[in-house]
């Protein structure tokens, strides 16, 4: 653990004239807490109990714009690093502090202004939960469109910093096709407001510039987003293709054709076996009468509520718990001892090219379950009903078979628990995590088969395409590896991932779609930007000269810019 | 004129070698032709016979982004300048060499790529006319769907350089919508490729940088687009609003429902009178009977022969030609001599107010013409008549009323003419001139009145809105002026533009929304950005060290940097 020179008491001497004794803290549980965010590498140690590799000096929560100002200036004037920070629930150590300093938690500051009916655009400040802003737009007749599985734990600063996605990006478009605007703190203490006045365009775009620039050239303390009426109707629908190739195919028409359907799944086959086998199952295609009757109206904006979080659905619907659910008659389940569930999952995890590529394959075959689909469109009633006409017969076209709407709204139920499905598999001996790349259509299959190979070496792996673009898609592959201690874990974890990224970037992929570089991804940005890299480094040389913000992340080489 | 130390014969030495005797230009008449562009205020001098105040040193013609490369290199080491040239079609003077240095016209890099019928991206250079990259793409069964009215002589890499936006965009997008990846070669020499890989969006987006720069970063080489189908229908409709509150109410309503119509122009009352005065006059509202057939396919992308020509067109269509068309029997126009029609010209345009505030308000409300609005909607046939339905309701609802297909069909077939009307005006004495602003929808009213009354006191103004969003829309005005001799032109033009600009930024509106900057508008860019300048001028010491990139653009204080 490196420490740098920071004196955390002349810091807080410093910093408590701003914000006052109750929104600083240097607590031990405060700091943990901080130090961390959900990535699957920092949950292995945590389960361990090692302590972990990095630690903040104190956790500062600012209520205006103008603090974040004034902390920004001690804190440069201090040589001490900054860490913005919202809800924690990044998955590639983005929050960690590499070189200590300040977790500057922004969720004090989370104000949803009023909508301009006449504009439709939302100015939100950053440490808004993704949940309740989604709430509040709906209580005023609006959705933001933006549904990512974190929604419950994240913030749209968050959002805004690592140019995320949500389940319904097909339509709504990611979170940087839906912003006007952003006010930042820069590294120098400068707070800057990109045009937030219609869309001018007259010159480099400064908004696109700071988005998804994860803390790295400073603090986004609001947004002014983009928001939608909120639909009128939401339609739902399951269906069966007999292989993976045939349902990229029907995606890419559909994207292509101007539809955009807000929900297009594509799972690869064993993630459709998975899923059937967990009791999750669509019935088979040949017993599925047509069911075309739309749903009803799905109320304004109205959100699932939180998932249960019963260790029954945790042990049905997770990849571990599925697993442990084909190795163990259910009426045992409930008995297993922790140290056989550790055994059963080591017996299984143990072997991932077995099941890679021998037993889900043949069982996969055996069982004829193909690859499902879940499409969602909604939006106005009139154009949904026919841009769902439209939509389906392009996937009947395409050898999709209805399997109707149930395996739609078993979804939509679902549709947030994946984000609560880590702990059990964690407890269990286990990691599990994801890998989301993307490419366009024609690169698509190798890309999905060279990543596949690269992880299945290493650990159980299945997975979907889920956001679409007329000229490619994202594939997010969802993993489980084992190794009997942490540091084996480790090395495993960090095999899987070279060869992974190196994977992708063969394949003319990219390293990353909606979660962001962070520290995981950190170093392999410079193998795909090359060149351009240098353009990212005079940004930050010029908003923030003392490379104080979030260092060592984005492939920006800790300290030094050259 | 100031022109720099620079040896034109040493830098043609040093640039032979890269491309050869025939591709280099010393010429006068070539360096008169490339030191200027379509910007008005250059016409009064040109057409006074004045020399431009600017000139370019050499013109050269690159065939590769490799020779680019070079050049930019020579360039550099010997600090002269680079304008990189299209089209020359710009209207704000983007391409004048303030400080002498290479034309570089980019017209013999214009191949278009091959398209990939996976991912729907057209990889074309940027010297590409736009036409012809139209056409091609329409014998493919594509279409960019990227139509300004200067499409016949502006380039792909103008277009991208400034951020452009054709008269189809409310369903196609800007430019910068529809950009996938951008190569340029930087000032110092460097050829960099943003990501052409699918939208990968991990950190900031090069591509957006870039797009927008006006030459000031480096040299755009080629584009990667992205491309529609072919529409299989169009339908085009005329409306008539009783005033434009209403009207903007309605392009308001539609774009936020979700409705995407490609065409959305709605002229203001002056407008649609000059209109209807002028031959194209929509029949009044009342002798209407609606006409809701579609109209038939309009072939794959099947484009408009281009305008004639003519004397009668121009006299009839233009602006001025509007006006002396009022004010002298028709059978005796084609007689007038260029004296008599300077006098009717100066006498009316002498009088800017009395038009604009008096006689045209009178003769509008006398005439009930109200606003005319032209609504085009185009795609796959289905999608087509069920959006077509929702986007006439919609208008009917908001008091509009159906004028048929005549004013559609007549517009589509002069949607161009207006890049070919200016010489008669100049030729008359007169000078015209368009102003695009643009903001949100609740600012949209107080801008129209704000920027209209300001360039009202010094020429004729019109104004159309055609360029909306869900959370706003861009006016774009027209104005025709005139003074007794080139300085009192040249100064009546300037207080023309400081006073509109300044009252677009203070009505909260952009100083441009397609036009790009230019000369024109550099001194209005650090109004509106503020301390955003500084991550322009960040970018600008990185890319373009010597500021031999378009020096004097885009607000960067020419040689200096801040």
């Amino acid at each position: 653990m490196t420490r740098p020179a920071i004196d955390s008491d002349r810091l807080a001497r410093a910093l408590r004239p701003i914000v006052g004794d109750d929104r600083i803290s240097a607590k031990e549980t405060d700091l943990t807490t901080y130090s961390r965010d959900m990535w699957p590498r920092l949950l292995i140690s945590i389960r361990e109990g090692t302590p972990l590799p990095h630690r903040a000096h104190l956790v500062v929560w600012p209520e205006t714009v103008g603090e974040v100002a004034e902390i920004v200036r001690v804190a440069r004037s201090q040589g001490v690093p900054i860490i913005p920070y919202g809800g924690g629930s990044g998955v590639c150590g983005g929050t960690v502090p590499v070189k200590g300093g300040i977790a500057l938690d922004l969720k004090r500051m989370s104000a949803v202004a009023k909508i301009d009916r006449d504009d439709l655009i939302c100015d939100v400040q950053a440490g808004a939960n993704g949940e309740h802003f989604e709430r509040e737009l709906a209580t005023r007749g609006y959705t933001f469109g933006h549904f990512p599985s974190s929604i419950y734990v994240s913030t749209v600063g968050g959002w805004v910093a690592t140019r995320a996605a949500g389940q319904m990006s097909s339509k709504y478009g990611k979170v940087e096709d839906r912003i006007a605007g952003v006010t930042m703190v820069t590294g120098r203490g400068d707070i800057i407001d990109t045009d937030g006045l219609a869309r001018s365009h007259r010159g480099p775009s400064w908004t696109q510039l700071l988005v998804g620039s994860e803390g790295t050239l400073g603090v986004i303390t609001s947004a002014r987003l983009r928001v939608s009426p909120a639909p009128e109707l939401r339609v739902l629908r399951g269906y069966s293709f007999p292989d993976l190739i045939g349902g990229i195919e029907a995606l890419r028409r559909i994207m292509q054709r101007g539809l955009r359907p807000a929900v297009l799944r594509l799972y690869d086959e064993f993630d459709t076996l998975m899923n059937a086998l967990s009791g999750g199952g669509d019935r088979a295609p040949a017993d599925i009468r047509h069911h075309h009757a739309p749903s009803p109206p799905a109320g304004a904006g109205a959100l699932p509520r939180v998932p249960t979080q019963s260790a029954d659905v945790e042990e049905r619907s997770g990849l571990l718990g599925q697993i442990v659910g084909q190795l163990v008659p259910k009426d045992r389940r409930r008995g297993l001892t922790q140290s056989l569930r550790r055994e059963l999952v080591a017996a299984t995890l143990s072997r991932p090219r077995l099941f890679n590529n021998v037993a889900g394959p043949v069982a996969s075959r055996g069982l004829r379950r193909g690859c499902r689909m879940i499409v969602g469109l909604e939006g106005s009633r009139v154009r949904t009903e026919t841009e769902a006409r439209l939509t389906f017969g392009e996937l009947e076209r395409a050898g999709g078979v209805d399997l109707g709407e149930e395996p739609g709204r078993r979804w939509l139920e679902h549709r947030y628990s994946v984000s609560y499905k880590m702990s059990p598999a964690f407890r269990a001996g286990a990691f599990v995590d994801t890998m989301e790349v993307a490419s366009t259509w024609e690169r698509l299959v190798d890309l999905y088969r060279s990543v596949r190979a690269a992880i299945a070496k290493h650990a159980l792996v299945m997975a979907h395409l889920s956001h679409a673009y007329p000229e490619g898609c994202s594939i997010y592959f969802t993993f489980a590896g084992y190794a009997d201690n942490q540091k084996h874990a480790e090395k495993l974890y960090d095999e899987l991932w070279r060869s992974g990224m190196e994977a992708a970037t063969r394949a003319g992929g990219t390293i990353s779609h909606h979660h962001g570089v962070g520290l995981l991804k950190s170093l392999h940005m410079r193998e795909e930007h090359r060149e351009s890299m240098a353009i990212l480094e005079a940004l930050k040389a010029s908003m923030d000269p003392d490379d104080i913000m979030n260092p060592g992340k984005l492939g920006l080489s800790a300290g030094g810019l050259s």
